[in-house]
């Protein structure tokens, strides 16, 4: 079954927004064994929009269309689609009372430019759109089945999952079972992986789990694309493949599914009713950003440092500024750690020190980190080089001390050798 | 004249990546008055890249196409390119010695399939890579003359700007001299920022500047688009706009051109050898990652604080903690940005507070903003609600410091009425 996308609005084809809505959708359709073919994208425009209905489908068998769903006078993606479909608009009385019913509920009034929401190609299916006023529909243009869709993200990805995703599945009669299983890991690159896995699809009969990754530095994601007849059968399939995954990428997974790294740092907290202090050099706030924001951190975050200068550092965790002539070393850090956990009574205390190297930002540019976790009476600790430009450093650095911080709650070796960092 | 972009490569057509490329390159040639029509994006698929490449030779009068330039299996672009033009691929000497120079000067030898990308089209015309080993070119395919970009955005983005734009605005008859003012604000939604400068255009000859938006929130970008036959006659047409915007956007224009919010505040506060202590609550470590790593900052923010809890924050600065009993007010807020100052001795201090609503997170949840600023014996303050979810708080409040820590530096109000938020 042959695929396409077409992408509507003036600020996705000026760039004014940059087209997330693509990437969700086709990545969405790769987890669901469903490869896309071409994608288009035009502004607001009578004759463009309907020379790509038209071509798309003299070419497709399926076309999603995203955007100019809604209600002002520069979404013409109905008027183009009945024009492009050969019929006429009709006014479709069962949205317009959904859309009547969606002000009400929010005591609002329907403005009057909201009834052409309501204006479908004839003979169009209705899809459902539980979370907005832009009514979804699936119309045949040329040899293609066209699903439009509407542009507001969190609108659209309800759509395509629930309703479009679905028909699309049932058209290309490929098993409707389909589940994605998804690894997060930090420490390991994509061709590592890659050759860390090789083999085990096989684990699996007749080509029903697919392999894949998308790599997001510094995280890699793993993602196992799985078909069944039902999810018993999909349970049965993955099983075997998933136990071999978390054997081979081991201490690496640092969470499954939609958990974060962060998150699964705070439940370890949380479930020893501990507390955190953090202490921050050049990742600047980085790493109290991810975590302290979250729902519950307000209990277990107890505070965040960030200095620039070592002396200022010492100062703010209650050491002695002259005691670390030595510059940045494990050791420094070590005391760093002990010392902001003492200081602020917390029960952990996680510090990254980091020294830049001289000089203008390029690629070859570089730093090393110290990190430590102190606990109770133990420390643990790691010195990594990590050469890429200041960013990649930095983010690096983020990365290294929230999941050394994982496994470290976890009972795993801090001090494991990840594919990121420069042996010296 | 009809200009098209073809964006190649599985990485984007998956949406493994998300294609800011094409952003970058529709924003550039918006930038210089010349405006696109449609967008393709196809895989690493012969079929498709050729029938591509046609149908946009049949429609355009010139396509940039992006990608498949690299030395790997899977880049086609040269080779598509040929077939559709009805040439053959050739070895362009000068090409080959300059990627031997080029792995050279980096003491290292040539790999032997880079010599792939010196295989042109017969009778391109080279377009120069300085940062890179893939060889843009130009070709005629159809109707329309063929720009080939690399991928890597560096590359793209050097060979855009120099190379390809100025072929384009040759093509195109217009006047090649051109230029981009543009001014950031925060405070101003892109609506009102539009009637504030409604008419401006009019105060430049013969429509030769143009005015335009670009919204990121919290911060908007107006930009003034201007042509003249050199850059003299530009600066007399800008000249009255340029002072007629700044004076309608006035205290919210918080940098110009490639100046950032942060870069602003940083060199103010150089400018008065002062040093700066953050507070910071759920905005948790986003404000100081804003500012603490940039080059120079070394010097000038000396220590960042993030905790949830108000005791907490108290302590950390060696405030009192039962003496807080009213939660968070302006008078907190200039407390603690007060004690951060004395506590850690800088020059300045500060201290941005949020009370969240309660309950989950939804686009009418909201927070009460208190931030101060300590400088010397004066204290500054404001208070400030902003609804929108929580992700909206956290972003608004972070730049609601710094801007009125801007303002502050600058002599301007801290208190001017803003467009996000919520009266009371």
């Amino acid at each position: 079954m042959r695929i396409e996308v077409i992408c509507t609005g003036d600020e996705v084809l000026t760039g004014k927004i940059v087209n997330t809505n693509f990437s969700y959708i086709s990545q969405k359709l790769e987890d669901f064994g469903l490869a896309l073919s071409w994608e288009t994208t035009v502004g607001d425009e009578r004759e463009n929009l309907l020379l790509a209905f038209q071509l798309a489908g003299q070419r497709a068998d399926a076309v999603i269309v995203n955007g100019g769903l809604g209600p002002t006078i520069d979404d013409l993606s109905q008027e183009i689609a009945a024009k492009a479909a050969g019929v006429e608009l009709v006014l479709s009385e069962d949205w317009l009372a959904k859309m009547e019913t969606y002000f009400q509920r929010r005591s609002r009034v329907m403005p009057p430019n909201n009834r052409k929401q309501a204006m479908l190609p004839a003979g169009a299916e209705v899809i459902d759109n539980p979370v907005g006023t832009a009514c979804g529909f699936a119309v045949n243009i040329g040899r293609a089945r066209f699903f439009f869709t509407p542009g507001v993200p969190r609108e659209l990805r309800r759509m395509l999952e629930e309703q479009v995703i679905p028909r699309l599945l049932a058209a290309s009669g490929k098993q409707t079972a389909i589940y994605l299983k998804r690894f997060h890991s930090y420490g390991i690159g994509e061709s590592h992986a890659d050759s860390l896995l090789a083999g085990v699809e096989a684990l699996a009969p007749d080509g029903s789990v697919k392999l894949g990754f998308r790599a997001h530095y510094p995280q890699l994601e793993t993602k196992l694309t799985v078909r069944g007849s039902d999810m018993d059968d999909i349970r049965a399939k993955l099983a075997p493949v998933e136990h071999e995954v978390r054997k081979r990428l081991g201490n690496f997974i640092l969470a499954e599914d939609d958990r974060t790294l962060e998150s699964v740092v705070l439940a370890e907290l949380a479930s020893r009713h501990a507390t955190l202090t953090l202490v921050e050099t050049f990742t600047s706030g980085l790493i109290a950003a991810r975590i302290a924001h979250l729902p519950g951190a307000e209990k277990i975050v107890r505070r965040g440092i960030v200095a620039r200068d070592l002396g200022e550092v010492c100062a703010a965790v209650g050491l002695e500024g002259p005691s670390m002539p030595g510059g940045i070393t494990r050791e420094t850090a070590e005391a760093v750690a002990r010392a902001a956990q003492r200081h602020t009574g917390s029960t952990h205390a996680l510090a990254v020190l980091i020294e830049l190297d001289e000089g203008a930002d390029r690629i070859e540019f570089a730093g090393s980190i110290c990190l430590a976790i102190a606990t109770g009476h133990d420390v643990a600790s790691r010195r990594s080089r990590i050469v890429g430009g200041r960013d990649w450093v930095r983010l690096g650095a983020v990365e290294m001390g929230l999941d050394c911080l994982r496994r470290q709650l976890q009972g795993l070796p801090v001090n494991e050798r990840i594919d990121f960092e420069k042996v010296e």
